[in-house]
């Protein structure tokens, strides 16, 4: 690392989530200088596999330049912006139209924006006037789940039920009634569960429920059969919207496009996998009927983010959708899915771990540790000195998670694998 | 226009502040094809001088797309993505280095969003946990001005002050305090103002003030002398942090990198221009006194968005500074900005011309008119047939206003003008 880049990281970029002290003790973070096919590589040279895709978003991993590059060239030189706001320009129409056909059926409407947050809020505050125009303004608040991740923004952060997030900020901005995760307990607990909680809610004040197809935070939380249908029923009898937050699971993470599984919720957030992270993009996806109202004489869709749909974005999502057709990613993905969850299964044979849950390209191994904080430190420490990036993570449970680029090859899972398997090796013989 | 493009506007895009019934009634909006030096192009070949800069983005108009794509095309092959979560990569840390170098003295560091509204929600949480760090958890309100402008997620939202735009989602999710607009009254009226609605807030409980040195909406609100050195003594007196909120006025709007004149903020908020809007990306930058705290053991920045900070985002950004710099941008809006306001000033011949106030490239006219109702119908609508986009707004008073790109000459400034007289004038004769 050379000493500007030092001085940069010390006095001048503020890191999201960061843990500036360490900076003062000489610490200093990883810093990712160049990719190739799956590996990241830092400012000394040193390559790590990047199982966890940059935070679930570089689906096709980092070899596609070129192609994005022409398609950012040709977009730049034509028309590098414009907006959505009221006006509109070809690249995200076109991305409309292809989000339209690849989403489940009805599902027909896109409003873009630059990420997960302002998808989500979007999604938030499409439900509110969508009850509004209906005459139902009282349906002001929220379900989600325990430990679910929806974003930062206050809106968003409301949404999130990860209590360390959401403490200095006060009273969240809109009112959220909780319900279990998936794992929490069977099918019959969880629905039972979640409608006793709509009903003590008063189910005439809710305006939405928002879920991931499977959670990430708390690490990898499927659904069981049944699951998806038994929600959908719950908002067709109490009246609210069904939101499937598909920021992770969106875009080949689980072997298809959209992952909520049985069912058509109204709405669908996307972001990360929407551009393999090539741009900033996120979207909330519409049904015909939440978009229904917006479609009457004198109703404004009241909200707007300046980027939202940007050209140069819109052009790398379109792009981004045209590799997964030709490359035939979800095929791929399809096809190592069982070998990773066989190999994964393996990793039952240690004794600090407690269960494997996941799906598709995204696996989270459950810890039995001693101390819950060794999750924070020795654990991502080696793998990271093995030459791995995943998440080691305790927002719910400890866990190791994974979610590698969709284009990674067996090789590439069972060294994943392998390694994570060495690692909590280690770590047991060591404690 | 073609009929696929109409297809998708009808059935697949959702406009943001979106009047969709129109397209019911076949009324299809402005469809931007393609873009060259401050002009834009839409579908039917129909050229537009985008005297608005698209929302007050496109500092140098439409012409550096090559230079862009070449930056654009390195940074997509050599590292397409990675975060500032705890990691971080050479374009985020060079360009927190080169604004911090802009920036007023104290306003070293950056954190790194993909639009407005996340900058805004960024500076808020940033000043929250400022708070909480030194023992003062009750600064939990904010205050800003009436018909103020600062963005459409939920946190952003409570601080916009345009009752329109928050109406269907409830109580605002922080306790805002409310100040005149510049404009409203004679300085002594306006820091009189402020500090009572502060005393009537309980000032120990007040987090921050947030402020455009120009504020756009209402129309192009300059503060008199001693406004901002004022509000800078009042947040001095009374414990907050003061964030001036540059998303519109910074990077050479008003003539300077920044714009909030007298005196050094905490935070100042930064989006559109910092990129010229060749890629989406927004910013907080943070004051050394306001990021100390977080440099404390067990001191980490609770608040993360996934593409802050965004590699190709930061490049050209980057980019975006080589060029302003090598091309005198804020020279040209100097040395020009003399004439736009002469030429402004003299729409004061026309009856309907109220008041014309403004500075460096941004000017709004206020109308005297019979039905306010008429800012959004013929007028906008005869400066699109002259071929010309400004904005016809109502937030506050009736206003056509101008943001012209910081790249055009002075025909393009007189020709903005004279379209704007010619325009008013004629709907003088017809009303
Ligand atoms: C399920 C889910 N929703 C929303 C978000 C927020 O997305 P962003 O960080 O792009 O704002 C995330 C981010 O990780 C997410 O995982
Ligand atoms: C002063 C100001 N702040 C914040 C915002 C919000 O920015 P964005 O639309 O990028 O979220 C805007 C947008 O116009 C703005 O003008």
């Amino acid at each position: 690392m050379t000493d500007s880049v030092k001085r940069g990281l010390r006095d001048h970029l503020l890191l999201h989530f960061g843990q500036h002290a360490k900076l003062r003790d000489g610490e200093y973070p990883l810093v990712i200088d160049r990719a190739e096919g799956v590996h990241v590589i830092d400012t000394d040279g040193r390559r790590y596999l990047d199982a966890l895709s940059c935070l679930f978003c570089a689906q096709l991993g980092y070899s596609y330049g070129d192609e994005f590059a022409e398609a950012a060239t040709a977009q730049l030189k034509r028309l590098p912006f414009n907006t959505n706001w009221n006006t509109a320009h070809p690249p995200a129409i076109e991305l409309a139209e292809r989000l339209a056909g690849l989403a489940p059926d009805g599902i027909n409407r896109a409003f873009f924006t630059s990420g997960g947050s302002e998808a989500v809020e979007s999604a938030w505050k499409i439900a509110r006037q969508y009850h509004v125009a209906n005459g139902q303004p009282e349906r002001v608040k929220a379900v989600a789940r325990r430990t679910a991740y929806h974003g930062q923004t206050l809106g968003a952060l409301a949404l999130t039920g990860i209590p360390a997030l959401k403490d200095p900020f006060g009273p969240p901005a809109i009112d959220v009634a909780r319900v279990p995760n998936t794992g929490e307990g069977d099918l019959e607990f969880l629905l039972r569960e979640t409608e006793e909680t709509i009903i003590a809610a008063d189910p005439g004040t809710i305006g939405m429920l928002i879920a991931e197809p499977v959670q990430n935070a708390g690490g990898c939380f499927t659904p069981p059969t049944g699951y998806w249908a038994g929600l959908r029923e719950l908002a067709d009898r109490y009246g609210f919207l069904l939101v499937a937050d598909e920021v992770i699971t969106g875009f080949g993470r689980i072997g298809e496009y959209f992952a909520v599984p049985e069912v058509v919720p109204d709405m669908i957030t996307i972001a990360k996998g929407l551009t393999s992270a090539y741009a900033p993009m996120g979207a909330v996806l519409v049904s015909d009927r939440v978009a229904e109202p917006y479609f009457r004489p004198g109703q404004a869709l009241s909200h707007g983010i300046t980027f939202g749909g940007h050209p140069l974005a819109a052009a790398i999502a379109l792009r981004n959708l045209e590799i997964f057709e030709r490359d035939k990613i979800l095929d791929g993905v399809r096809e190592l899915a069982p070998h990773l969850r066989r190999r994964m299964h393996e990793l039952h044979r240690l004794d600090v771990v407690k269960d494997v849950r996941g799906d598709g390209f995204f696996y989270a191994a459950e810890l039995d540790l001693a101390d819950p904080a060794q999750i924070k430190g020795a654990i991502p420490r080696r793998l990271r000195e093995v030459g791995l990036i995943a998440r080691a993570d305790d927002r719910g449970a400890p866990v190791v998670q994974i979610a590698p680029p969709l284009v990674c090859e067996r090789e590439h899972l069972d060294e994943i694998v392998d390694k994570i398997g060495n690692v909590l090796g280690e770590f047991l013989q060591e404690h």
